[in-house]
């Protein structure tokens, strides 16, 4: 007998009508490796946000109990021509409880445990979920293991890239983000450099407090300078940038290059030899991201994304980093929420308002049973 | 005792003036493994441009004989702080006859030959070469061989970067430059596959008179869905762009990712899992380059230098590349000239303004006795 419950669905449509709405539907049994999730906390992560709202108009939406309907804008809706009249689920990740299971021995060895997920429909009551994905929380609450996943994963996923390409410093553009936080901690414990660059005064202080040496803000007079300094200090021609749009990668390539420049003992009219590494890894800001010829020709700009990551380094990388996030969940991968929303009120105009803004320490979690 | 000559020095003060004039100079015997080169033929390359004349506003310089003095704009001059009162030679690259040679057996098996070279003061009467870097030229002209270096071995370069990454396809952003036109024989040659961008009628003429079957006119108004279809055909989501600043190598992106959206089976948020790679190989353009996020996050762009890529292939590579420009020289990798102009009248408002305008097919060739 199939499970029903309430769950979002976010469909565009080629006029560029955007309706995301709660939908009562039916949940299989699941089956072989799969197990069925009763999700009880689900966060609205930046990369949730693109397919849940992306650049709709929010201010002259129609809201109605549980829907919206918003208009995207003619260049956003133009560009996503690829999911036209493609009614998606939404939410990454989240936890809940194991209330069955397919025939699998890993998919039995779940039931009844709380267990994080990333089932890619988590906004919703019920999810099916792949149980080599599943993460048992043992006697953490579903709020301490539902963000266990992207952002975990994510950071200790740049560590382990700029390990592999030889680094021993990296450089994040917005380090007061829970992410950023957690990478603060993530390369104490492991002796990795780290600039982090934030754009507030209270920012710098909660990094500090974190352990963090090299703390640079943007609004400062003397950024550059500050900037410059603390790539010199810990040799971070390597960074990632969660914002995409505008020049945050492109101060931080000019940065880069200026400290590499004073190093060298003759002029090259082709900049430094100095590899200088960026990876755009989110797109905070969809506004181009700009490029200045200011750094000569020794740089790589990529984009970062974390699934593609963990398949290139396999199974094994991957279940040590799932190990060391589950022992660490409260503590080095602790994330925290301004505020905890039913389905129902995630599709109110003040709540997507608030969380579409993407402010840094503001992120909502989604409590479907609320 | 000293052989002395003519040669060309340019120099940028902290205050924006640019000096670009000729110098009665002494050159030194040569030493060890060097070889004094009495030079005939110079090219200018898209190379030289920048140190030699930059953003300069050359139509209110004051040209004297074998002399001008120009301002560089304030923004220019602030990025080049680094060349700030050094007296620097340009001409990468050249031919002439070996006059005298030093010590080593490389050195002496050069005396009295022909060879191209590259010593980085082309514009000059006189050079110092490294022996190991000159490609003696037999019976062929200075002119014949004054380009051996830089075009040729960047376009091979390409093709080699291509082979190890495992591609059996490239883009070009500007295929009917000289090296547009040698990498199209090169393509042909060893069965690569070339998608060659072009901006008039006359250039899709002339690349299909060498052979290109894939040249798409960024002036036509099906542009997008000509360059589509090419990359489709020929799977090139591998690229080189010398153009650097605008949309070109955003433009190359999107219609890469476009045609691998088409073999996706499913929609992903995240773009294709397709890797599109481009590189930017010189600034014909200097405003920023412009990425849009409209082709996921599977895709790298860098910088790309000949000197440093040869160095990471190491000499043996490096000879068999020289060893195929020299049994090529007047058929897959002959360049062609616009005019020949002496040390002298390189330096007029005429000559100065007519090849910093970089237009396509229509080089310079320095003779320094004429």
């Amino acid at each position: 007998m199939a499970t029903k419950g309430k769950q979002l669905f976010t469909t565009l449509e080629a006029d560029g009508t955007l309706t995301v709405a709660l939908e009562e539907v039916s949940f299989p049994d699941p089956t072989g490796n799969q197990v069925l999730v009763r999700m009880e906390a689900a966060p609205i992560n930046p990369s949730d946000l693109a397919i849940l709202v992306g650049g709709a108009n929010i201010e002259n939406a129609q809201f109605s109990p549980g829907k919206f309907v918003a208009q995207m804008p003619a260049s956003v809706n133009a560009a996503s021509q690829a999911r036209h009249g493609l009614k998606l689920p939404a939410g990454n990740e989240g936890a809940g409880t194991v209330i069955a299971a397919g025939d699998s021995d890993a998919a039995q060895a779940l039931m009844g445990q709380r267990v994080s997920c990333v089932p890619g429909n988590a906004y919703s009551q019920y999810c099916i979920a792949d149980a080599s994905m599943c993460l048992p929380l043992g006697d953490h609450s579903a709020e301490e293991g539902a963000s266990a996943f992207i952002n975990p994963m994510t950071a200790l996923g740049f560590v382990e890239n700029a390990r592999a390409d030889g680094q021993d410093a990296i450089l994040h553009t917005v380090g007061a983000s829970n992410l950023g936080q957690m990478l603060t901690r993530i390369c104490l414990e492991d002796g990795l450099g780290l600039v982090n660059i934030v754009r507030k005064d209270d920012q710098v202080d909660l990094l500090k407090g974190l352990g963090s040496t090299h703390v640079v803000n943007s609004s400062a007079d003397d950024f550059m300078d500050q900037l410059c300094a603390a790539i010199r200090e810990t040799g971070a021609f390597y960074g990632f940038d969660p914002v995409g749009g505008g020049k945050l990668v492109d101060t931080s390539f000019r940065a880069m290059e200026r400290v590499a420049s004073e190093r060298m003992t003759e002029y090259s009219r082709y900049g430094s030899t100095q590899m200088k590494r960026m990876f755009i890894y989110g797109r905070l800001d969809t506004s181009p991201t700009i490029l200045t010829p200011s750094y000569g020709f020794g740089w790589t700009l990529s984009g970062w994304l974390m699934f593609p990551f963990l398949q290139s380094i396999g199974q094994d990388a991957m279940n040590r980093m799932r190990q060391r996030v589950r022992d660490n969940l409260t503590t080095t991968f602790a994330s925290s929420y301004k505020t905890r929303v039913s389905l129902e009120e995630m599709l109110t105009k003040d709540a997507v308002m608030d969380y579409r803004a993407m402010r840094t320490g503001e992120k909502y979690l989604v409590t479907p049973w609320a």
